[in-house]
């Protein structure tokens, strides 16, 4: 069942001189990003063309982009207006020919990564005042409604056309794969009735009738339109709390080397083995002096450590996920100097109120998250001359499990600070400490204002670590852990792990991943979605998709 | 990928003189129910064994039945002890070759069933004074353990040998399918890498370890043990609430005519449409006196209209999932006499604090919920004559949508009680009406706080039912929702359903829904667990199973 893409390896780092799909102009405090896909632009081009602003990864790789450099290069944008360039269409979603031939893993992983940009639009919006309007100016349809829906606000052209709609359902034969279901009932609050209705019409809803079902916030004619969106976004962009005017930093690529089965970046490396299906993740700590003033961390810019270090992760993170699917336990390793990871958690704090700290911390914040998403193990190996402290003492506590060497000549120690107390929010909304500690809560403070480091046999008792095996029984413990792993089900391992990562509450976003992405999977399996005659299959083509009614 | 499973019609109703695998003893105010499986005794004895207190469906439904009397036939029982009258075996959870055998519409229904009775050993500890102990006197594996962890406490026997434990992922591929995971870090709140380690272990854990990781409660050796878990379940006996003698009431027989595609109960009717794949559900309001006082119940027994009517609909939503999968939508009326309803609502909310009254109650919001958690449509149908009001206007709330007819010559109303004000929460912890006006709280107050009946038009602006069409328009409008309805990817409904119904916060017992069971739904259709080299195929015979190891 498993259909091959014809797929190079993927990479995700661009720039605006790269975009094909997006254009990016800035008035004042308003950014307004165009989406103006290229049909023969696809990552696959002879597979499929991206009409009527559909898009597929390549699109979403240049969109996450974009909404980066509004972040870090662009201070100055407090609110950014989403539009088309396309004449009566604003956006008809994920290429359909592109899912119809992708594989189901290459499919989830797409669909995960779009999630992950259209979540990071919220926080946008909840943690870096800017503000986002979609201007929907034509057909706005599945995915291209979905990325509204990411949106503070959505204003509606009122043209006798234009429509908000989420055709999965009627058309397809799968569920809207961006959390359009959940941002329906859990975002805008629209009745279950009218969702459900809504989710059913292949033709969406127009004008008024899009209000009063709070689909979209308001709807203008034509002729009134460009005027009125530009209030709205003018409104959007006076609540914001960014600097007035820039200048921003520049993020420059990334550029890592690499050799063979060897990525090499500056401060992170990634070592692959093919026969244990392990990836040896080793992030360094810094090795030069860092920013410590607000000032310094702008004249520092993307090479703040900080900054780098996880824009570098991110990057691994996200090649490892799509382009070696066999590659099913990460190990990760911090190395260096702690007592400078300590430093740059006592700057970060310090300047946490600046805007570009804040977007530093904030990028650190969803690459952790990216972590905690990945269906992968991570083990993470403390050991002697490790940098767990402070922010990359998360990379533990993000860990499935972690193994510390308790050592009797050699120092092996890990250390908390400020940063671990709540500055990198699960998605749950919960510190990593929190999550780990729910039965035991006082351990949080406990750990939290602990005199310094631990030994191996104190972050035991503290719970900060699963296990601590001493020198002579280190290599047989690790190995045969990562052994053991290597032979489970991946999949099992995968919807193990998603349960086990997030215990607590739930928030819209643990929805999106946890409850509307693991159906969507499962129905991304199904014959009625991908088997021959099923609905993704044979859209667009001549017959209807034969289905198996049978409820399950 | 679809194996059948040759397996007649299952019906759900039993008692105790039909029990092959549980025998219920009670002393005092502690019940002891202890496991015996016969394991010649399974639905379909030729394909596998019950051996080490597996089980099947139908060993559940002895459970389920048994508990159900419980609650209403022993109101002197104040807490349960669950044992096992194996040696050295508690229960080796579901059995794997009927898994193995069984289709994948099955294995979910399974699943979700077993799941609905474990949460009801939780609501009867929530609500009902009923506390539950796991007296785990053996080995206490995969859905043994999830059994136990239903339990308000779980007492190990330390004999060297008796152990709990999750091992599916490990030897069988997919999850622990009946809350497992959610319970261990949600209930129990074990940290997650110890949770982690857990999971993946396929011998489990025994005495003390058990204990320091939260697992169990305690554990004593075989010498004490008998001594100590009668202590435990005295204690826990000791918090209840309820009767301190009884007599109970008798659950009887309730004995549906059935004949060809009619089902036909007291108060309940169920119509099969096989050509139009719809169920024609209709509930008729009572006919005769009610109980106005709680001596009036206990006389009534099981034949007042609140409880006969809802166990009737219980038992006929659960043959309806498990015996007709290709019936996809369920078309729900309400009729006789609305008044008679509110007088029964006045009545449970006046005697709300006895015992009965509130299990009737109980009876009613489960059965609620198990609608709430049937994947097929429902689309209520509000005709002149209809008994919408209160209690039964839950089963508007419970639709996907409801449609009203606007007619101009006959009386066409609906009503609504205080046990709309949040009697019957979902699953979610919410009330219906909470839910359906996430977006307009104060129209869950207007609603209730509303003089007398709704007319279509009154309803319809009250946002109480999805469309209220002329008597012109009627037949048309319903007719071509129904026929839409049945053209849709029955997949993509379900999912869709499963989202859109449960706006608002997540609970224990919806993430065991939302989140682990889509995600074991997903592992149960793929072929690491159910290709014929998977592991659960692969199970107790000879080779390992073989996996496709790419991580999605």
């Amino acid at each position: 069942m498993e259909q091959t893409a014809a797929l190079p390896s993927v990479t995700f780092e661009t720039s605006p001189d790269q975009y094909q799909h997006w254009k990016l102009s800035i008035d004042g405090h308003v950014a307004t990003l165009a989406m103006d896909v290229r049909e023969d632009a696809g990552l696959r081009p002879h597979d499929y063309k991206l009409k009527l602003n559909s898009y597929d990864l390549g699109v979403d790789i240049e969109l996450a982009d974009v909404l980066q450099r509004l972040r870090f290069e662009h201070p100055e944008v407090h609110a950014v207006m989403l539009t088309s360039l396309k004449p009566r269409i604003f956006c008809a979603g994920a290429n359909i020919f592109m899912l119809g031939s992708s594989s189901h893993g290459f499919k989830v992983n797409f669909c995960k990564f779009t999630n992950e940009t259209r979540l990071g639009m919220e926080d946008m919006s909840a943690t870096s005042g800017i503000k986002f309007l979609a201007a929907v100016n034509g057909i706005c349809a599945g995915g291209g409604y979905e990325l509204a829906l990411a949106c503070d606000e959505i204003v509606l052209v009122d043209d006798g056309s234009a429509s908000v709609g989420l055709p999965e359902t009627p058309l397809l034969g799968v569920l809207p794969g961006t959390g359009g279901l959940t941002r329906v009932v859990d975002k805008r609050k629209v009745r279950r009735d009218l969702a459900d209705d809504f989710s059913t019409l292949t033709e969406g809803v127009r004008g008024k009738r899009a209000v009063e079902g709070r689909f979209v916030d308001a709807t203008y004619p034509t002729s009134k339109f460009q005027e009125s969106v530009a209030k709205h976004a003018q409104a959007l962009a006076a609540k914001s709390d960014r600097p007035t005017s820039g200048p921003g930093i520049t993020l420059g690529p990334l550029a890592p080397a690499i050799d063979g089965d060897t990525i090499q970046y500056k401060y992170v490396k990634g070592t692959i083995d093919r026969a244990k299906r392990t990836c040896e993740l080793t992030i360094s700590a810094p090795d030069s002096p860092q920013p410590t003033t607000a000032d310094a961390f702008v004249a520092a810019g993307d090479s703040a450590w900080a900054l780098r270090a996880f824009r570098e992760l991110d990057d691994c993170l996200l090649r490892l996920r799509l382009n070696e699917p066999e590659i099913g336990t990460v190990i990760v390793r911090a190395v260096g100097d702690a007592q400078a990871v300590l430093g740059v958690d006592a700057a970060l704090h310090a300047n946490r109120g600046h805007w570009l700290v804040r977007e530093i911390i904030g990028m650190i914040r969803r690459t952790l998250k990216r972590m905690d998403l990945t269906a992968r193990s991570f083990f993470a190996l403390v050991e002697p001359g490790n940098a767990f402290a402070g922010t990359l003492f998360e990379l533990v506590l993000a860990a499935d499990r972690a193994y510390m060497i308790d050592h009797p000549d050699d120092d092996n120690t890990i250390q908390l600070s400020v940063m671990n107390g709540g500055a990198y929010s699960m998605s749950n909304g919960l510190s990593r400490l929190q999550v780990r500690f729910l039965g035991e809560p006082d351990s949080v403070e406990r750990a939290l204002g602990h005199d310094g480091a631990f030994d191996a046999q104190a972050a035991l008792a503290a719970g900060l670590v699963f296990s601590a095996p001493d020198d002579i029984d280190w290599d047989d413990e690790v190995r045969m852990a990562i052994e053991a792993r290597a032979a489970f089900s991946p999949d099992a391992l995968t919807g193990m792990e998603a349960n086990l990562r997030f215990a607590g509450p739930e928030t819209m976003e643990t929805k999106i991943f946890g409850r509307l992405t693991a159906w969507q999977n499962w129905i991304f399996q199904r014959p009625n979605a991908v088997g021959e005659k099923g609905a993704l299959m044979t859209y667009g083509r001549e017959g209807r998709p034969q289905f198996d009614f049978k409820r399950t």
